[in-house]
């Protein structure tokens, strides 16, 4: 049975301390992608007015494994692998979301990228801020 | 004029809001390295267990800032530009420590190289945990 | 004044020893993007029967330059700083595609990503083979 | 019964088309580890005097397939999972060497680094012109 949106949210909120922190939510999930977003607090800002890259690897992170839930279901035992991040963009201070997609799925591993995009509330454009790729290993009973 | 290992962990901990919350020090700092620890505490584990990967990857980063200004002196503008991260083992519910090294110091990135490691009381060995690689983009008037 | 197609290719094999080697050309380029194929060959092949990881390797960072070269005109100088490559399943053993996107072009680094894909004959699908981002630094006086 | 350097050059030589191109030799190898070297040869060199990208990555490459082999003995189908690189000096026109390490040894992956090292006939020191991790998936029977 699939997992809403607002599950994943829970299940990953409730598992991952720092998701607490980052206001973590899932906007929307399906077969292979999550769109997920950080939701802006003034706690989270570096000196200088911008989301700290740990903030944003928090966020890719955890929407990695909302996209990987939303496509085999719950999977407590899931863990990173690899997650490789490179910082394009100084984000706005404001919502940050993070597009999730399964690009694999293998029997062990899935490989996932994530596109974290900071909006324009004014232009309606996203800016591409962060580019991640990430490995997830699966547990072996799948 | 070079910084302390405690003014390095003083000004880290003042400007990357997650370092706070790890409880970031800075053990030993000189040119071309540095040596950090997240002091453990109950908030940073993961059910499980175990430290969380976004937990890993803030140590990591901080710790490569250490290592960065330990060698060239305070830079507020200096930015990670990509950070790598391979997780290797679970960490024990414990302090981890972060060797980070400079490998290369050009005139716009630094390259660094970090290996977490997770010391056991018992034995006094550490285990390597995660290995991360990342390049910092140095501010243009250097 | 903008470079062709054909003229990509053929800057590139002159350039990049490997690209003969690989069979390496351009099919379509412009603004952001190239669209590179490495021509089949026997003598590339591994025993198992498919193409090697160094020859992906040689084809995604050959295609990145297409891409950049496509974006900005032609740059001798312009240097990969960091590949990383994820193998995702077997090339069949025929022509390797790549699209290769300029994700983002700043100053100092032109950030790129290449999705390796193997073509189908019979089906008309194309497989994700691999998954590769790269960093070229560009040059100085730009 | 483990494989001898010479044997290990032999097998990869055979097994890696381009490792013959490179003339790809192992100086020494033993449990966890493998010294390789790039033979120098004119037809490597691109434009500027310099080895070229993916003639860099062709041996990291080898190189770690050289070290898990070291470590577990021939293994036909491992394949590399995942390879990044970041280049940071141009390598003299020369052998060059590599220093694989095994950072790692799972139950289904190998987690390997590489240095690239470019020899000072004049000095004896090297320059480190490369830093390379990746990962080897393990056949599953073992």
């Amino acid at each position: 049975m699939s997992l809403t949106a607002q599950q994943l949210g829970e299940l990953i909120r409730a598992g991952v301390p720092m998701a607490e922190d980052i206001g973590f939510t899932v906007d929307e999930a399906g077969e292979g992608f999550a769109r997920t977003r950080l939701v802006f607090s003034q706690r989270l800002i570096r000196p200088g007015g911008t989301l700290s890259g740990p903030v944003q690897m928090a966020l890719a992170d955890a929407s990695m494994y909302a996209a990987v839930m939303a496509t085999i279901g719950q999977v407590e035992m899931a863990v990173t692998s690899n997650l490789s991040i490179n910082f394009l963009e100084k984000p706005a201070p404001g919502d940050l979301i993070a597009d999730a997609t399964v690009l694999r799925l293998g029997r062990r591993l899935a490989f996932c990228e994530v596109r974290l995009l900071s909006p324009d509330a004014e232009t309606g454009e996203d800016t591409l801020v962060a580019h991640v790729t990430g490995s997830y290993a699966l547990p072996g009973n799948r």
